[in-house]
């Protein structure tokens, strides 16, 4: 970063729908804040880091943040919270609703991670138009107001960076040039896949070319993976007959260049060796002990991409394949309710749970439960789980990345085995240390996980330091600092 | 076809898994055939008229064809029948039940057009191994010794060009290979989709890896579309990391150099304006002509690609909206049952069932019945149905080509509107002069119904026109003389 380097005065603006921070009042009526947690608020905190002047706007969410906002928005100044300057944005509750709920969550969610079962569904029509046009649309619009807003409100420091993020917000880049016209960089990360053409023209033909448009008028589409760049170039071709270059990673479109790159986003691996310490984590280590010969460990949001009753089928088959692993092995699936509103979450919850009845009542002794489960908001036991696992099971049907895979090999202290879809994110840095498996092939899954609980001490000492040295080498610092590192090479270039 | 004409002495040997006769024995136990119907039948017809030689290897089907079968494998000649050289395999019954209804038309058919409900199915194991292992493989070899045998028995007439067809067979080119080396010419048409990549990564690597390399085998691979030529491109290099040139449509794998070609198959327009004439079809058109109001038709077999549930959702959205086309239009939807031993065809039907009974409950008045549904296996009537529409819905999900589009726009009277799926292969040649639509938005295809029923006539005559013309650019005779031309263009280059 020595020439290449962007100006350091650059006023720095992160926008994300979630922020670091949720407001509340405590029983004295004073204000207090709770640091949200997940791997996006760690990614987006050393983001911030980079510039003293970050700003980070996100939607404000509990009652408490609504009155942040609506103070912070007659100062137009910033709230500052542990070292973060967080302006957060108020808006219009149904219109969020349809956002979030009706859009985000189910379409665009379930289109990227081609989850749609397409002989029945998606039924789309004027409710998605509705939610799209007063939904979506006016949220995108209120996001990209305030943005301006804040620039227009301090002019000092040059050219700002504008960094958008997640498929909540993909029309912020169009919303933000028609009132910033060129005068800022923008940059618009998506932290999900990114779908093959055919996957993407589910959309009706407003969103599907709104959306790319609008991710179009950016100067940098950033990925977690190759595979997902790749895949957002071909579709801007096929889409929108876009002029592609997919080895140099550029879209041409309507005169602008734009750059789709890769940045596999990662985790502080300091943050989770002081977790790993805590005191909570070690109470919480108690628990975890207690099971039952060796430990097999899924931690996930109860979401449909995540392949969980597969999982569970592939252990039961691994059970009747070797039979003697019974009462040797523990399955202890923390999964997070999810999105529970959603009625193809609360269909697929329910499975779930029948899976796990259904297991163990064909296995279970007096003395074993072949699968616990575990589904408190409890992110210490999580971290004490981390720790202690033999076998971590990461089967997603598809996932952006699996921050959670990252997450956990570095916690853990028994040189456990990582057992790793093909089809999730991380597999592209990981896949070669960890056992690889096809998310939807029942019987190569059950192999895995028997492979992996006999596995000789000396080969799991030599993937797992394989597997530590990798995360390592591209920690949330180096993610952080390669984006500003291309910032800084495409104002050069644009100059 | 001057100087690159292919050696019009080389044998031609078509293999395909349905031939175009089935054999019975009549009430006085004489021998009788009949003629399969169906676009594939036409068109291997047409590619037998190209050579005075060609023989036809197809499966045994009825008992009295297992006897053809028997007979021929003695004396190791042929079947005449009407102009065709028939050479009949038998298969053990097991085996091919294995690959018939556990592995192409479960697995292949639904992960090449994108069908599974991927948060639950398909739930692979140790099952589809062994549909592949006692089924699929078996059977491909079977059809290969079929065509070895027939290819030693008479050496005559120079090197011979073996033109395999369709997902039930892709194994045949890695088993002739083995007994015929590079003494022969090999191709292999796929009739339907070729997904992208990440859509052929469902399958196990045994599968996704072997059917790649025997495909690769061929000389020359071929599609519908270019398209799906294309999604084959890069699947083979991200499967295999074959070297590839999309533009050239070429794959080079272990020193071999494939070309992979899109042919878009289609009709003979004669045949089409011969059986229009038919007196059985003029008979049936009484029941056509009877049904109240305008004609808007589909044909299709129940199959989860063809979109037949959104179909109905959109014309009862298009009654909500224009309540004054209630008896103004009648819906026939004539629907050939197919596949019904399989679960998710079974599920598939009763809910195709269930919504032409809703809609037709909530808008039926005593004179009129918004959906006729009909299920008779009967040619000429969908023919006398072909003449009359006045609108034709043609909305899959997603569909090889839709030769249904091509013979009804050609037996068509009416100047009747073709509404078309943007997903049915169809629309890379048809879709300028239809009515496009997005097979998933219902709002989108009953504002194209609405609007096609109310289409002024001039329009109707210029699109029907343009239709027309298309498909008689391109009828089933070039459709077989170009891939005879780049046969011999591909002899040549390898000389």
């Amino acid at each position: 970063m020595t020439e290449r380097e962007t100006n350091p005065d650059a006023r720095l603006v992160i926008v994300s729908n979630r922020g670091s921070v949720t407001f509340s009042r405590n029983d004295s009526g004073e204000r207090e804040h709770s640091r949200g947690a997940g791997g996006l608020v760690t990614a987006l905190n050393a983001l911030s880091r980079q510039r003293s002047e970050a700003v980070w706007i996100a939607s404000a969410q509990s009652d408490e943040d609504v009155r942040v906002a609506k103070e912070t928005s007659e100062t137009g100044e910033s709230h500052e919270v542990e070292g973060l300057r967080i302006l957060l944005v108020e808006h219009d509750a149904d219109a969020y609703d349809l956002m979030y709920n009706h859009l985000a969550n189910p379409l665009l969610w379930l289109v990227q991670h081609g989850l749609y079962d397409l002989p029945y569904s998606p039924a789309l029509g004027h409710e998605t138009r509705r939610a799209w046009e007063e939904g979506y649309l006016p949220i995108n619009e209120n996001f990209a107001e305030a943005v301006a807003h804040l620039l227009e409100s301090s002019s000092e420091g040059g050219e700002p960076i504008v960094l958008v993020h997640d498929y909540q917000l993909y029309m912020v880049p169009h919303f933000l040039r028609e009132r910033l016209g060129k005068s800022a960089f923008v940059s618009l990360f998506v932290h999900i896949p990114w779908p093959e053409p055919e996957g993407w023209r589910i959309l009706p033909g407003y969103i599907r070319e709104g959306i790319l448009k609008s991710l179009l008028e950016a100067d940098i589409v950033a990925f977690h993976t190759k595979g997902y760049a790749r895949s957002f170039i071909r579709t801007a071709h096929e889409t929108l007959g876009a002029e592609v270059d997919e080895e140099e990673g550029v879209v041409k479109y309507e005169g602008r260049e734009v750059w789709v790159r890769p940045y596999p986003i990662s985790i502080d691996p300091n943050e989770f060796e002081e977790l790993a310490r805590s005191e909570e984590v070690l109470e919480q280590e108690e628990t975890v002990k207690s099971l039952p010969g060796k430990l097999l460990l899924r931690v996930d949001r109860m979401d449909l991409s995540k392949n969980i009753i597969r999982g569970f089928h592939a252990y039961d088959r691994m059970l009747e394949l070797h039979p003697e692993m019974k009462g040797e092995v523990t399955f202890l699936a923390r999964l997070q309710p999810s999105r529970g509103d959603i009625p193809e979450y609360a269909k697929y919850a329910g499975v779930v749970e029948k899976t796990v009845q259904e297991v163990n009542q064909r296995h279970a002794s007096e003395s074993w439960e072949p699968i616990v489960l575990s589904m408190e908001d409890d992110f210490m036991l999580s971290v004490a789980a981390y720790k202690n696992y033999d076998v971590l099971l990461v089967n997603a049907v598809r996932d952006g990345m699996n921050l959670i895979a990252k997450e956990a090999v570095v916690a853990n202290e028994k040189n456990g085995v990582l057992i790793l879809s093909e089809s999730a994110g991380a597999h592209e840095e990981l896949g070669e240390h960890a056992l690889t498996v096809n998310p939807f092939d029942i019987d190569e899954q059950a192999d895995a996980l028997y492979d992996a609980l006999i596995m000789p001490d000396d080969e799991r000492a030599r993937r797992a330091k394989s597997l530590q040295e990798t995360i390592r080498s591209n920690t949330i610092e180096e993610w952080a600092e390669a984006q500003l590192e291309d910032i800084a090479a495409y104002r050069e270039w644009g100059d």
